[in-house]
């Protein structure tokens, strides 16, 4: 659990793309955020607050968050100034990079001298248990993609936002570290060793009210020969109630494995539903989440319309249009 | 790559049952192994000459492997005072225990005094890749069960003996620290963190012979919800061009889920064979073995011919049986 609000570090970012995690935070929990703090030639703004640590702290900010990827992940010698003195004004420091906060010696010097947590998320920090299949209260959706990195987050963050907007109950449950930084809180299933994984989805989506969803973030494919397993754990562990199909039609093979071919939506549809039902056999497929961002409108719409006469099922883009459409369908289950 | 040949440490194991890695060894792979050592009180018996640490040394002895399981997985003191004795007559040790060697204050300084290696199979000591996906040369089977723990190990190993006999090119793939322990070397699955689980597979199953059958190791079950996604990085990791189908008919439900119902062996196919075709779009369903350890002779012939008409497929015990059947089968592939 990151303490939240945030102070979103932007660094150095050469561009806007490499503060998505930043951006992320502020598109979707901008509660989480007070500022950002931008050093000398920073080329990225989320459009918050440009703020000093001390201003920061004086708005009540906890957690200083690194939300921006420079290349190779590191933690540049620039940046480490800024991280040292937020230790020392009391600060806790989160990150997703892929080298680790606690694997900087003067970053944790100064996190034990002043009693600031390190938060590098992409590190599980729990000891999850195996799964034991259980049937848990409460609902559970989850998206799954014909391929990796169609917008399986967008989607769940969408849904997660249209459902609180009718006061309906749900939770956004993060399974990458993009995620658990928007929210605080989530498992980093990409990094659970093997044996644990649907243990660790089923401790992230625990017994809850009956009319209480839990928006799982979706992993990967059943598709994607390098990540299946993972999609595979979401499925059992998550027992979902509903999956949503998800899909980015401009694909010419999947992810980084060029000779793999994207599958249709009806074979996405005929794989992951029986397998969802070995955890849940109510399990069922409510609806299609398209990412369109590469279409004009008219092309978008139409593409959309066929897809949703062809599948029988409301098939919509969540970027486009909300995801107000797919709630309709869970609320029906 | 763990040195052979090995002596096989019992300790003070308190029944046959719990020696049963040195019992695996010593069935499949005896040429590994000079002897076996036994503390006062030993239970167990794997049918290898006593012999003292010496005269293993002697014999030619490499690696002191501890072929037996305690309560808890954990490294006794009662067993401390030959492990350390080993390491200074310059045995390595090797291990499948929970609880690692190299978490022994006392083993960790006699191996620096003596150079010994302290080998824990249960865990990965190689930095695997991200699976690339990218088809390999020779030839892949894989069992896959109705559920965990249904004798896919037992097969695989049958099925390498059975085609080295005939002068056939093949190698077993270990996967689980048994496995690991009874042929020196493979890749501990379900201790691999997810991100990485398809491309360890990868990189223990590499570019061969044309005629080569790599005969890889089963892990868990599509249908056993704690474990599915480490048998699907093994389906999608390991390339397939053979799935044979494991089963032992007696079990009430899933191993250690109560309340879930094992699949039937129509339904292991239909949902394996399109998931490793994603990968393999030549993989074949080859055959059936069957653990029918829980029947009589009678039983079990009689099981196997209803699973072989209904099937269409070749149906065998291969403990009962051997694996020559199976073997037929793969040459056809």
């Amino acid at each position: 659990m990151i303490e939240t609000p945030y102070l979103l570090f932007l660094g150095d970012a050469p561009d806007q793309l490499a503060a998505k995690v930043a951006q992320g935070i502020k598109d979707w929990r901008p509660e989480n955020a007070v500022g950002q703090f931008r050093m000398a030639g920073c080329k990225a703004d989320v459009g918050l607050s440009d703020m000093t640590l001390a201003e920061a702290k004086s708005a009540g900010a906890k957690t200083l968050v690194i939300g921006v990827a420079n290349r190779g992940g590191v933690i540049s010698p620039a940046w480490k100034e800024v991280l040292i003195a937020a230790l020392e004004m009391g600060f806790d420091l989160a990150s997703g990079l892929h080298n680790l906060l606690r694997d900087e010696g003067d970053l944790v010097a100064a996190s034990q001298t002043h009693g600031g947590t390190l938060h590098d998320v992409r590190v599980p920090s729990v000891g999850y248990p195996i799964a034991n299949g259980i049937k848990r209260s409460g609902k559970r959706v989850l998206a799954v993609g014909t391929d990796c990195s169609v917008g399986k987050m967008y989607t769940a963050l969408a849904l997660d936002e249209a459902m609180r907007k009718r006061g309906l109950k749900s939770t956004f449950r993060a399974t990458g570290q993009t995620g658990i930084l928007i929210t605080g809180h989530g498992v980093p299933l990409d990094a659970v060793i093997a044996d644990f994984m649907a243990g660790s989805v089923e401790y992230l989506t625990p017994d809850n009210d009956d009319d209480h969803w839990d928006i799982i973030e979706g992993q990967g494919s059943l598709f994607h020969v390098s990540f299946s397993g993972v999609t595979m754990a979401l499925i059992h562990g998550g027992q979902p109630d509903a999956l949503i199909l998800s899909h980015e039609p401009s694909r010419a093979h999947m992810r980084g494995l060029p000779g793999y071919t994207l599958p249709s939506l009806e074979t996405l549809r005929d794989t992951a539903l029986p397998l969802a039902r070995i955890s849940n056999p109510a399990c069922q497929v409510v609806g299609i989440a398209v990412n369109t961002q590469h279409m004009t409108e008219d092309e978008a719409l139409s593409y959309l319309a066929e897809v949703e006469a062809r599948m029988g099922l409301p098939a919509v883009d969540p970027y486009r249009q909300g995801a107000d459409r797919l709630v309709d369908a869970l609320a029906a289950v």
